[in-house]
């Protein structure tokens, strides 16, 4: 059961109720019928056509029967269990590499804190006071820069292109350079390896720990790499245009296999078939591509949001921006 | 089968014997009939009043058929092997998580009594008493912190508060600042980082095995986000309403189609379709989110209690605290 | 195919020739039919019953059809699909973590054998005739102490307690404290980074491999977790339920069902039908264990001894214990 | 939803709106039907003579039912579905490869990058400018090494030959001997190798960023396996065969189970069931080797360009190859 | 789309034209019919007495139907859809396992080939002449070894025993011990730890990259482990054994079922029937043990050659062996 308390987690988009069972019987924002409606309608207009015909007219003679649905049901639920599967599997795996977007930037971070620094074992004990302010100005320009990199990355993955959000998070130099990249968020993360390199020639980083903090970085090329490919590659155009006429051919053809058992409620049968069918196959369109902005995709700038929360505190910064909340019961 | 003995490593919630097969026939607790029943009444009760309405009075003409729950049947038992999978596949995945705490947990421990101490290769062989006395202290403060770790991590997870139960395991400059945290394992694991740091600074630890025990953080890491995206994400809201519309179809409709072929019987039949279909959607429904604290979600305060014995019998404590029995025989 | 040869490979616990496809059809031993055939009877008598009841008597009226058996059909495959699945996912999951405890001790051991000794680029190259001897004993009783962790694990895991099978391998002073231990194994391997540190302190593993070292025990922690976690975690107990009861009413209820079309035939009908899902239940719940010590279950001891034998090898021992045969053609 | 901006990155092959649903309904590019259609006229021919025969000579008796197709559907839903996802998985991995190809190439540039070059903690802190310069030649020959990588990997992978294409990228000792050997991406990966263990026995690169390094490259050949796997291994031929076969029995087969219950019909519907089974079947013949170039192969040249951009633009250069650009709505 | 050019690659054992769909038709050599006409020459001629015996003596009366042939076939369904997943995961997971063991081969010939030497950095830079030529005969022993290793697992694997395949590539001292050996490529990885060790002895290996090179023997042995598991865990006795309980109960009960309906043509439909089953059943058995010498199991032969090529190649040998042909359409 879905305890409360850690709203400012829950990712999913539409905030509601799981148990509010009526209430999902009757509601249509944020649900497959927002968008198959068309298609339904047009199934069902064309079912109510062939039943009047048949029922008044007798148009069709009596050897149409339901067994052709049958043999192509079979195809069928191939089909859109396949479909359902797959559109799924994308979805919770575009959830699992932010998922680890978020693990990866607070364990950079805590690297950050922890492995920088004049080197004990080499160097004196005592660092002199400048050296410490010098650290901590290093360790919040690399924080920093992580922060910028997440929302540089979310940006990239959507297609939008709003760098105000973060170029002030960056230093001059590399914020000058941004704009001529294809791949901004790529550019920040060599910068990071460049600073590390930097720091690792000064002293600063012991050699085995900028392999540790390049092991990040790794982590980091990884997750975005694995999200791109799930943005540019859809699921194979054979399948959906193979799947798509046979769900047509089904639900078009259908009241001329029933209408002669089921009669007068044809429509209604019909209706409510296509309601399933094109639901399931719309609910699918929608999360095929988790990082767009419908209301059941990965609700990413929450998702930005909490890392610059979370990171930000670990700066020991007390001023945070809010918690993202949900508008109109969906998180972006 | 399950052999006897090892009870204290149980983490399932109802402790039965498998074996008692008649048993389980009629039980209700922790069982999908405390949740669905209600549901059940409904279907059942509609189904009742169809079939006096056609028994006696003859309401509906002859053309209704079961064919509908046929086709329809096709899109419901993809919605409902779709929905079993997905729960079952999050509760498994909570569960491999709550695995991997549990090593963490345990190889952490070893590492921080293993690899922390003076370097004897840089150092004299043989350390002072007080040096010694200095260690211990140093990896109890250490294991404490884990110990605290996962048990904030546990209350982090449920939305729970109560502080007391961990923060006496903190050196309180820590205890004193966790309030104000927004996640408070982060700022524990964090802290945890910033000790070792200062071990490392000290001499204490090998900059290898610092980065040993950097992973160990990293794993720490890596499964409390993975955790919290498992509470924070739940199924796409379109599926939900999706199948919980055709159930209710499906059932509430199921008397009209199959009356006039089973008769008097159509109530049961109709009572035990509803009890499938429905407890199939209450038992998803209870696992989807296995962090909770319903009788079938995950024991975490059993596992959280198992770990806290396994560590301080490491650090070779004496009296530990008890293995926590399961209530009216559910773990919590 | 499978080939010949490497018998001592072989871990399925029922060893016979695959081909002999006649002899599969009429035994009883080893199959789900030593557990089902109670369940089995009372359907078949109950058929039978119902059967002479209807045809010399006519008790039941003619409205009685085998549509809800396909209706309930539905709910039926997705839970034994489901079942099915799950279960032999486990036994897998399972084979593999002592698949991956084979593969770890043998690595752990090639590591103890090459990774520890005098560090020949700090010290002299020709260590003195002692010094080899010291390592040698050094060496033994570190492969022995894994030797003693894997047998200890299975017992724990089945719930046994014999400890004369291992103490001997271990030096008295843990084998002392080791009673007092609720996880011996987790003891044991603590003992083995204990003893690797103070090789560590006296110069003899090389601090980058004492973290090979450690990465290996932590390999082993991690296996130990999640077998512990398969064995503690069984499939959600409101899952079984539901699934018991449903097959139940099905089995059950079948011959009311088709009395009518099947006449005569009906018990053998139903005892088939009941044969193939008490079956295919049986099955599931006897491997969904996989550690105990029903004839399916996985053959650990005779893995925990074929372990011995690859180490007692590498170690240059002659004198090897046997390899376990099967008794009645079931391996331990 | 799918967000447009992105195009660049954007793997799948065939570039259309994914809500031009009705547009899907009626084209035949890059569809399933510009394989199928041979069979599909086939059955439709036989059926329809099938349908003349027995609607105007009444050539078969009236015992032919449906019937058999149901039981042979059962073993055609498996084989179907079996096939379904396996041909799927298969150019899903394939992308996944592909997808850590592009990966560990930006992660092996950045390495280069930062982690080749002078040792400051070894050596005097400010390098000569002629070892500046020195090191920029360094790094390109070997960011340009991977990226003639991939060109041949690309090319061995398609059985394609045209080392003009990266030959200009290496230096001339080796592309000389290239020629002669039989893996030539393999080849690429060896020198990269010795390049920078001539590196480190210069003192540019740590011994331990060496392993970070290796690391890399044991990434590279791993992934350059996996694909080879793909290729190489097609599902088992006997899983082929039946289901061809079957399929076959069942399409021909059909209108003599169906025209006495369809009539006139029959053609019709063998024509849409033996769409949808031979279409079924075609989508996952053409991927099931994802690295070919039918419409819906996975766009190697475009994966291996975008590489290049990435890299280059890494290196600073300002003239950069275009993006490839899809042809007919295909990308390569 | 399968294209050609890299045949050398082919892993698969039957080579043949994919799109030759017309041949598959008709071929037998190499499919499942070589092992299952057997079974289904029993089914037919079965069909055929029953028919008979129907047909003119009317044996059987008539309340025979193909109604428990339905809800039998929902757990024949289940049955052999999971045999068939299970199968082919073992088949593949074999693949995998081959695949990673071209890769680690490569990668550890690589760090064979640049790990390993006079450490630049520790000593002089111009290594004698004669350090140079025993580097080199150090580095072919130990690739020698590795290439030894692949054939003693192959065979290992295959129950064969033919040492003089690898014996030469082996030191004397080695080889004499071999025969005694239980597990023998256990013991050439063993022996390739312990020359590492000598090598790390004597200065030439990094303590860094011995653990690399460790890294990859502890690859080595996780494959082998694997490997050897799915040799010795066959699929849980009981479900074979109740699968093909049911698929015979099912195909020699089928013509009592249909022959009323189906008449003279139930031979053929039971043919088909069981053709169809006991052909899927025979493929998961061929292919349940992928290591065999089966035509579609795995072609070992062809793959421990091919990385025998590879790996001399990397040596810079020019005489190679040949890459194995297929013999009859068949790699081995």
């Amino acid at each position: 059961m879905r305890s409360l308390g850690t709203a400012h987690y829950r990712a999913a988009v539409i905030i509601t109720d799981r148990r509010a069972w009526l209430n999902q019987l009757v509601m249509i924002r944020g649900t497959s019928l927002s968008v198959s409606w068309k298609r339904m309608l047009v199934a069902t207009v064309t079912a109510t056509a062939v039943t009047l015909a048949q029922v008044y007219f007798e148009v069709f003679d009596t050897n149409l029967t339901p067994l052709p649905f049958t043999l192509i049901g079979l195809a069928l639920s191939i089909f859109l269990g396949f479909r359902n599967t797959t559109s799924y599997d994308r979805f919770w795996e575009g959830r699992k590499l932010w998922g680890r977007m978020v693990n990866v930037s607070r364990s950079f971070t805590r690297q950050l804190l922890t492995l920088i620094g004049p080197q004990a074992q080499t160097s004196t004990r005592a660092p002199a006071p400048e050296e410490v302010a010098e650290l901590a100005r290093v360790r919040r320009e690399l924080v920093y820069g992580q922060i910028a990199y997440v929302h540089a990355f979310r940006q990239h993955l959507r297609g939008q292109h709003d760098p105000d959000e973060y170029l002030n998070l960056l230093p001059d130099a590399l914020a000058g350079t941004l704009e001529a990249e294809l791949n901004r968020p790529l550019a920040i993360s060599q910068w990071l390896g460049d600073r590390l390199r930097a720091l690792y020639d000064r002293g600063w980083v012991h050699p085995l720990h900028l392999s540790v903090l390049e092991g990040s970085l790794t982590e980091i090329t990884a997750v975005q790499g694995a999200c791109e490919r799930i943005k540019s590659t859809p699921i194979p155009y054979s399948y959906t245009v193979l799947m798509h006429r046979i769900v047509a051919v089904y639900c078009l053809g259908l009241p001329f296999g029933i209408v002669s058992t089921v009669g007068m409620l044809t429509p209604v049968v019909v209706a409510i078939v296509a309601y399933a069918f094109y639901g399931l196959d719309a609910v699918g369109t929608e999360i095929e591509d988790p990082f767009g902005t419908d209301p059941n995709d990965l609700p990413l700038s929450t998702l930005s949001r909490m890392i610059e929360i979370n990171l930000r505190q670990r700066l020991g910064e007390g001023e945070l921006p809010p918690v993202l909340e949900p508008v109109d019961g969906i998180l972006q």
